[in-house]
């Protein structure tokens, strides 16, 4: 029986919409008030969901410890308390919004997680506010 | 990559369980005290999910703005605050269970969102209590 | 060392805001959608806290099932799936807002607790939705 | 349509993970602070979810009392305040992860749901702590 | 008998602790990662209590609309999708912490509310992140 | 102007409620389920409040890395995945329940607090589930 295992982790960081190549007027006018050139930022919460079989030995898909130094690594360290806009290597020349964040984080674990732990990454859900929130899985 | 995004809104409602044409005893033999006459209500927190590519020009899959304002004038307008057994002409005719609410409202997102925003209506999902939900999927 | 134990209970109800000597008009001008004739509801949450000194022998300040069972039979009976304009002896008389409601829950739960547990009723809170709630000390 | 309803419950339980045919060290090495053999424990939330159509007649899926009183007798009963590892008789042999309790209780559940309410059981998904929880589909 | 209201709101901002006349290194030293200069940011869940006795004619302690609003104005508008350290008047010169804006938020709704709605205003809790707040009660 | 600073933390251990010198009956017959002999267990989740006056220089009432360690070196480090009855020097002869614990967190933590940081521990806080907590305020 496939079993499908979620570790939640959260981070806080600044960011903004907007796009070099048009005016502040229509920045404001695309992306309202996620314009503000002097940024704004949330408490984000990620779901990390892997899947696959449970070891007779342990009885665990994973060891939680192993995901959550993975996610730490990987993305923790990168995001927290930083700039998505310009702190962060695997964002650059993205547009900060939490669909491109999620999709980024989903291809940054994906080696890791598969490749160390050998389980499969089944999906990454990402909070920006308690209202709104995207998820991908990777296909 | 194909990306979802949810929107979380809330609305309060009275309803009531009961089918006119059984007695008051069968009326409350099957739907308990969710057949009192006077009513009785709940919040709703209702879960809007949307499923697509995101735009290269914004980062997004949709502007959540839009996607509120479909929302708003299709379903908050109509629910919050009112009976869903006489005050809603989408209701009409149908028992007011979670379920039914939930299928109902998935019928009303559907055109407005697809034609108007470009996404699929991928699922609605509607929490009664913080015990009890429903989710549909639309197929 | 005194200590304080909260309990937290939910109810359903129906009601809405409306004083009969005032016109439909009248009515809707003060008390908005809260005032539609056809109810709406919410879930509540209840917060019952007493205060004391624990007990040597068990450690406990209260045994929680007695406190639960006096709330469930002065309160929950009488409100849970219920409209409290129309079905509540203890609201007769009174508007239906989360501050009337809360004052008079109070009142209910004074006597019962103080004398069959032996603890001090100190506080009510009671909320309506996630944004909006009452509380109140008794004094 | 098809509509998928969920009920959530809860309870608290005492667990270890440890393996008798392994030392005191190899348990702690590959369980860390999980190994304690005086145990520790959890408040599970467990979530139940069932699939399948409507009834014309109710406008339910399922009577939601009926789904509950499964719950408590066939999952509730037997692991609220119990033991894990020295209580349950459905957990006998098997390591006390969330990963295979989940699956457990997916096992016990899916006679009785299936046979007594006729309705499909889609998922269960059971959270240990805030940060984790495992779901499986029964496939 | 007196009664307290609370009403919750949010808004999302960036910040960054620092004092301009030290060095980085001394910036990093004593605010850690919080110190970034390129910001980092927090969803904010605001509750203001305001205390008083209910209105005979309405049940209500206050209209929670005109409340809303003035919150609204003084709080939301300026704060919401904003840099504290750079944005808000009644920030400037002052440390961008939990606990600054707390108070200045405090300052900011005292007379507002208390002219305009007649009540007590009690207190103003703020939660930068799920596991930290900061309260005043403005004596 | 005064400021209340509160800190979240959570552990999880396990217990049970029985007194030695009673027997096996009296002590399911006073506690109920929570006398299991193989014990039970929670996610406790502990909310410490501190209050005093912020500091000019940093905006802070507190460094809140410190106070975290304080809690981790005096509260966590010693409940964490431990057994209430058995493994908490703290604890030794008191029964384990919520207020005993509430109250013997406060004292472990008081002196550190307020030798170390020099600010006064206001309140702690223990929720042993959603619906059952404990507060004591050292008096």
């Amino acid at each position: 029986m496939v079993v499908y295992v979620t570790r939640r982790e959260t981070f806080n960081a600044a960011h903004r919409m907007y796009r070099e190549e048009w005016s502040a007027e229509k920045n404001e006018d695309v992306f309202g008030k996620c314009a503000n050139p002097n940024w704004h930022g949330h408490n984000y919460t990620l779901l990390v969901t892997v899947k696959g079989e449970v070891s007779d030995a342990t009885g665990y898909l994973i060891d939680l410890k192993q995901l959550k130094v993975i996610i730490q690594d990987h993305i923790i360290e990168k995001l927290d308390h930083k700039n998505l806009n310009l702190d962060v290597d695997f964002m650059t020349g993205k547009m900060a919004t939490t669909e491109r964040l999620c999709m980024a984080i989903f291809t940054q674990l994906k080696t890791p997680i598969e490749r160390n732990i050998g389980v499969f990454l089944h999906s990454v859900r990402l909070h920006e506010t308690e209202n709104n929130s995207a998820e991908c899985f990777g296909e």
